[in-house]
This record gives structure tokens, sequence and C-alpha cells, in this order.
């Protein structure tokens, strides 16, 4: 994370949206347990005192920026699936390749993980991990739908390509570029090709 | 985790694995930043000064909390892979009910999600973390190995099993028990299946 101190000119001059923001950014480089007023308040260089315009209190403050991660995550899907067209071949081979998309996968994938992390120990973090995690593979699988696959084997096939999205940024010190280049087109050449009995190995 | 609070006897009954014990049950139900000698004094129910028989400092204890993981985590490997002698196939079945052998099965992915989570931010936790996935990959693609796909599948198709094994553990809530056994067979089918590129969707 890059040093983000601002000069301080007013106790107005922060929002909610600020302080989520920087609420976030203590979460990613440290924990949960770290997001605490006094810290945010020093983060922003602002008293602790006009934390209290905008929340009711740390909790008000935890319930929001859980809400703010769900509804930027919900974004992204809609962003994702919906509105840019993709045929569902096109939609696959974009989530394939997700992971690998630069400084702001990374991001991405910090932030996630960090909820992830939270989620382990809080039931509300874990209700709206829920929620999205459960959204993205309905969509995922919709796609393996739309290319004709049984709805089991969408299922199947769903649960896999996600499966293996999550882990190339659990993964991400395992492998050369270019091996993460060849498991990448091995996983779309195994999650298109069709599966027959009398194949097997 | 169950209450695990001990009466105290005297200082001496307490050895390093008893710390190093309670500091991981502290790092899963909250996070490395909560293991703190005091912390755990009070946990064991002992003085902080008993801590310092056993470690230099609280540096020392978190390297030995990770050795003490690498070594569980490696041995772990052994047993799975080289002392039953079971064939590659049994192998990746075995691999792949992982995630449903009941409770110890849900500890051991909440002890490794927290280290996850550790590595996160620091490096000595990342490297143990490395070294352990590296090991496990390494083993998995061995036996697609065995059963006589080139080494390029073969590493690709461990790389998806373990992908799935780590996400059942990240998507707990996701599916019915119903629903993850479908799935669990659908996986099993898949790694299984030879890919020919005339057979492609």
């Amino acid at each position: 994370m890059a040093e983000t101190k601002v000069v301080q000119s007013g106790r107005g001059q922060f929002g909610p949206a600020d302080w989520i923001r920087a609420a976030h950014r203590v979460l990613e480089s440290r924990s949960i347990d770290a997001v605490r007023v006094e810290v945010l308040a020093k983060e922003l260089g602002v008293t602790k005192g006009s934390f209290y315009w905008h929340f009711k209190d740390r909790d008000d403050l935890l319930q929001r920026m859980l809400t703010a991660w769900r509804d930027a995550a919900t974004e992204q899907i809609i962003f994702r699936f919906e509105s840019r067209g993709l045929s569902p071949r096109d939609l696959i081979r974009d989530l394939l390749a997700l992971p690998f998309r630069g400084e702001s996968a990374k991001e991405a994938a910090a932030t996630e993980l960090a909820i992830r992390a939270w989620a382990r120990r809080d039931e509300a973090a874990r209700n709206v991990l829920d929620e999205v995690d459960a959204k993205r593979l309905s969509y995922i699988s919709e796609c393996f739908r739309a290319l004709g696959f049984s709805a089991s084997e969408a299922k199947g096939r769903g649960f896999a390509l996600y499966s293996y999205e999550l882990s190339e940024s659990l993964l991400s010190n395992q492998g050369t570029a270019k091996q993460k280049d060849e498991r990448r087109a091995f996983m779309e050449k195994m999650l298109l090709a069709q599966l027959s009995s009398d194949k097997k190995a």
C-alpha cells in the first residue's frame, strides 16, 4: 500500500467513503482487529471525534465496510456477465485470465483474502462473503449451461473454474509466468472438453 | 475451539510445545497480531516470565510456530503419499475426499487459513507456506504422471485438484452435502478423463 496520509484541513473534509476506504486499507495491511477508530483517525490525520459525525460506532463502520465490498463485488459481477455482451466461451476465457490482470487484480485479491480471513471468525462477514461467492458461482455455471453442458456438469465445471481463480491468487508464488500460462491453457481445454465415459483413463 | 485453560501447578509445567500450541489456537481464533506473550501466559494461566525459559522473544516463538506447522504438514504429506502404499488412483480419490473428513479436516483447514492470512503480510510465513504448497503440488502431480498423463497435463491436473481442495474449505458454505458430493464425483471424473483434441465441446 502506498503512503496515504493526507493533510487535514477541517473535520468536515472526509466523508463516510473516505473512512471506509481507510478501514479497508488497514484491514488489508493488518487485520480486522487493527480497524479501530483511533487508528483510522491517525491514518486520515483527523480527530477521533470526527468519526462520529458519520458512524454510530465501530460496528456501524464494520457493517458498512462489508456493504461497500459487497456492492463493489456485485457491480463487478454485473459488469463482467451482463453489460459487455460477451459470448459464454469468451466469458470463460475472460474469467480464466482474471488472476493475471496486473496490479488491479492483485489489489482486489488482497482485499478479498483479507475479507476471507475476517469471515473465518465473524458471522456478518461470513454472510456477505457467502452471498458474493454464491452469486459468482451461479453466473459462472450459467456460462457452462449456455455452452450445452447439463445442469450438474455446469455446476461442477463452474466450481472447478472458480476454485482455479481463487487458487491462482492463494498460490501466486507457485510456478513461473510460463508455467502459469500453461496451466491456464490446460484449464481452458479441460473445462471446455466434453466428458464421455468411454474415454476415461 | 474448545476451552483449553489449564490449572497451573508451577512454571516448569509447560514446555515449548505447549506454548506453540496455545499460540496456534490464538492465531486461529483471532490473528497473528493477537499472538503476544501476555495473551498466551493468560491463556495458559502462568506468568509472562516463564515464557522466556523457552523462547528468546516473540519472534523466536513465531518462527517456531511456522517450523512446527511445516513439520506437521510435511509429515502429513509423507503419510499420505509414501507410507500407505496406495495406488495413484486411490490417492487421487483420497485427496478428493480430504475436505470432508469431519472435525479433524475442519480444524486443519482453519489452521491453514489462519496461516495463509498471516502469510499475506509476513515473509517468513510466506516462505514456509510456499514450501508446503510446492511439495503438495509436486506429489499430487506425480500421481497423475503415474497414471500416464504427460508432465504438462499432470501439472495442470495437479493444480486443478489442489485448487478444488483449497476451495472446498474456503467455500464450505456453498452447496448442500449432496451438491458437494456431486461436485466431488464430477471432479474425479473430469480429472481422470483423457482429453482428446477432437472431443472438444
